[in-house]
């Protein structure tokens, strides 16, 4: 389909398009090299201008980067998170052949927040377990994620190696607490100057906030916040 | 919780957690203004920069808004739509008591490239509808919403009035397809100018894209990509 000048769709929209669906069928495969903004002015009979602006879409969105002197690339496909069960980052990674692993960055027993509280259903002075860890896969950091555990179902939380041991390992096989059930919500967000420390991505990157209440028997024991990088991570849902 | 300055977490990243929770936790109802830039120095004891990064943090995510010489206000919870079952824009937004209508942008038939024809499963010649829509509740844009249609399977869609009357009811009512199955993947992205124009707001906010595949027994009918405002929707899923 040729660019069209007339439509009231702008040029360098209808040109993000064009090249997107290069990404997406194949036809430009993963890490591979794509034409430089001269060729596309030609192919595409667009400015210089134009050119620039759908390229910029595409590195935002993570479908494309630029490696300094050498120029545009295209990014490996998102690993793609299915909502249809109950999923653990470490499991997950492992059945899509790469190696999970965590960097604990905070680990502690506090006293929360009435917003925590409400969410855990926890009296005036009980306790929780905050425990911040960055998840990586293949040793690229992916997850920026905050766990707040109720104290009292978790004796002696804070002596377990959460870098080493998944989390719902260790509640399941030390604590004997089965997950019955989790209820996630999605939001967009900007990744900001923490987040973009610990993510090794650029401050103001898009991202998913994604947080989890957890459940045994109708008890929730767990509220977590995940913050998720946009250009490497997706989510996927089958409606019925 | 007092602010930790201690901490390896940044003054003003626990800041926002603490002002964040104001809101969730119904201290800070909706439509109230907050206190202002000074008290939130005193009370939290932090300098006016720490506070306006925070409040630029939350402003951005959509939680908080501003009003030109009014201050800082707490927006309307967000619209939250549930994953477990096909949704109709139009039928979801009336169960929450929001008018939903629709702005037809671009209603045309054309070829599409390969990227829809693979996702629809279509030989070289087979065209598919093209339609852009802005769809609204109580008058604001929530959503920019592309859908691409089989024709053959729809043959004279292009003279229904798809902004009176929702596309999911002609396709059942007028086509006599039943819809059996969805599937949907979320991303988040920033919004670009053309968006930034329709849904009326600032270049580089927050946004899903949202890519949904439409099947009646098995065959897929529609593809569609939506770009849903971050300040004003959210999704969320039960996981079992």
């Amino acid at each position: 389909m040729p660019l069209d000048e007339k439509s009231f769709v702008p040029l360098y929209y209808q040109l993000t398009e064009e090249l997107r669906e290069n990404i997406e069928n194949g036809e430009w495969p993963p890490n591979s090299l794509i034409p430089s903004e001269t060729e596309l002015c030609e192919k595409y009979k667009v400015s210089r201008g134009t050119v620039r602006q759908a390229l910029s879409q595409l590195v935002q969105e993570g479908l494309l980067y630029r490696k300094q002197g050498k120029g545009t690339f295209v990014a490996e496909p998102k690993i793609t998170q299915q909502l249809n069960r109950f999923y653990s980052f470490a499991q997950d990674m492992r059945e899509k052949g790469l190696r999970p692993s965590s960097l604990l960055l905070q680990k502690e027993k506090i006293l929360p927040d009435s917003y925590i509280k409400n969410i855990l259903g926890l009296k005036e002075e009980e306790m929780v377990y905050k425990i911040m860890r960055l998840r990586l896969a293949d040793e690229e950091p992916l997850i920026l994620e905050t766990s707040y555990l109720v104290e009292e179902l978790f004796p002696d939380l804070d002596k377990e190696d959460v870098e080493k041991v998944p989390l719902y390992d260790i509640i399941l096989k030390k604590y004997r607490i089965k997950i019955t059930r989790a209820k996630e919500t999605f939001e967009p967000i900007l990744i900001d100057e923490f987040e973009a420390k610990k993510l090794k991505i650029p401050v103001g990157s898009p991202a998913l906030l994604v947080k989890r209440v957890t459940y045994t028997a109708g008890i929730p024991f767990e509220f977590r916040k995940s913050v998720v990088r946009g250009d490497k991570c997706s989510y996927s849902v089958e409606l019925i």
